[in-house]
């Protein structure tokens, strides 16, 4: 058995997103054998991150500087009409990567899969009341699009997100299927090899 | 040491595609340990395979029973407009199983990788040719799809027929790039994302 | 869908260990490109497999040429006094591969699990029926090595076994459990790390 | 991009065992949406691990509480004639969890591949020089088990070991080499097989 010390840690450490025991085991390691400014240097930091970082009331994008909301929702350039919705931050940031999308954002924050906790479905579905008054109070939005994952839970998010979107009438689009880089026909299913068919260009 | 028969049956399944001596190995005892009639069937069957098989002088698929051409080339309610290039002929059995695609194929069978032996390249080369004969006499044709993997070798032999192609005038189509059932933002790259957000519906 | 031979020809493939549809379809295809020597080369040697194989009908395994029994059972110069029992054939040549093991072999063609069929677990209790009658009559076996995977069939077959072989009054034996080349302590279960210990030198 | 914060602890993260900078990213915003005392807690237990956690000067061990070395190299109980020799602290622990060593032990803290830095490969040198001037003093200890891992790293680190430790005129053993529990004999290496074979019992 390890020491209080490193069990407590271990614990702690466990409950990181893809972190199982073994793996937290070998953090901790990791931080014994680490040199004293590297461990320094990581509390502080993680310190910061719980002070400066803001959650935007607009989009729900962490965000950290001046400034009530975001840089993205703050930024006159951006193209006010179009608004995509995402499951989490780290989709908001490979569409970012991507530089083909010149919109705006809004974080879902999860998914309704009817697996979530009561207490989970309760912050999505505020946050979707937000995101309808803010679609009925900004005229300039022209155009949503639910980019959620096409994994089940996404789609059956996508459906209920439509149910309750659609008495804004406005324009509701979803990301194309098809077959990604690297795929193959061959083991493509027929939904999304018939969505590469049909978006063909 | 295996006897000589097995070890010569495990050669002649490791020439089969996917297989490795192991696998051979595990087919040569299913087949010893099988039914008499399991393997005489079998061999019919694979007999059989060799006489019946034909090979469609049009679009390169194989085919049995009556007539010179496959049953979809022969098929009057097939939309002749559309041609529909694939690597091989599982590939084209993917597309027919969506029900999405009503118009003919074409079999390249397979890629031109700068790897392939000279001897599969010239036989590439020489369908490339039967191809554009077929379109240049062919005046239903309006527009060929280039339904190639978009794998690395998909993707370069899919440049190479755009240059072939393009003295014949015709219009000319890939399959839509995106995000398949099941897959995620995160993990996508950027190409398939950016296809994905443009071929938004 | 596949004409009415290749999808014939993918149901047999498709019975073969390891193969689901898809692979054999790869088969069936690769032997409508492949030569008609080739073809015809593979089924002559399937016929010789059924027709020159024969069962040796002490140990069980498969064997060819002269003689009733096969060249192991047949060599004096293997040691009489150790039988080692092994799941199947090519577990046999696994060990013989080694050239460790000098002793006579002794193949069960199965493991019982309780899931296998009924006819299944017959065949296998008429084969240890088999092997309680050479122990009786052979006088000179002294040592019988249950060489069964370490897997939960395995394990359990061993411990029936046992059982079944205990009233011969001869050693038995297992293979020794530890760490496999490449295999790390920090993902060893503990059984096979005990048994590590125990088993140094 | 993140925000500065959110990259700087994206790269502290990404310098954890087994840490990518996806997988960074996914701990930070798993931090922000994490409860304050949550974090608070974090921060702490790491701050206390740096604190408390001491090294045993005799086995390397990372150990907390009274006393100058570790509660395994304290313990009365404990064999004192026999000295395991471990890669690192998660296999002391898997090597505990079995019961059944009652020895000591000694973390070398690595393997000499002969690709690791200059300054680690002193480290361990200088761990081994310990080890011998220990042995040298201890004369109670009999027997030095090398039980690192069966990969090709600590196999050569164990032939180095033995050439260092053979002029202490003590005996040096290994773990056992075997199948470990749900191996299959098709797929084990003739070493494994072998060494199976030989320790059989």
């Amino acid at each position: 058995m390890y020491s209080p010390t490193i069990q407590k840690l271990i614990e702690l450490f466990s409950k990181f997103p893809t972190v199982g025991p073994r793996t937290a085991a070998r953090f901790v390691f990791y931080l014994i054998k680490a040199p004293k400014e590297e461990v320094d240097k990581l509390l502080k930091t993680i310190e910061e991150l719980k002070k400066k970082i803001k959650i935007c009331p607009l989009c729900f994008k962490s965000f950290e500087g001046e400034g009530e909301i975001c840089q993205i929702c703050a930024d006159p350039r951006r193209d006010k009409t179009t608004l995509c919705i995402v499951e989490k931050e780290v989709d908001l940031e490979a569409i970012e990567k991507t530089g083909k999308f010149k919109g705006l954002y809004f974080i879902l924050g999860g998914t309704i899969s009817g697996l979530e906790k009561e207490e989970e479905k309760r912050k999505i579905e505020e946050r979707v009341e937000k995101l309808k008054e803010r679609v009925e109070k900004d005229k300039e939005i022209k155009e949503i699009i639910l980019a959620l994952n096409p994994t089940t839970e996404g789609q059956s998010t996508t459906l209920w997100l439509e149910r309750k979107l659609k008495p804004l009438n406005i324009k509701i689009t979803q990301l194309g299927r098809g077959l990604p880089v690297g795929g193959e026909l061959e083991y493509a299913d027929e939904e999304t090899l018939s969505s590469a068919l049909e978006s063909r260009r």
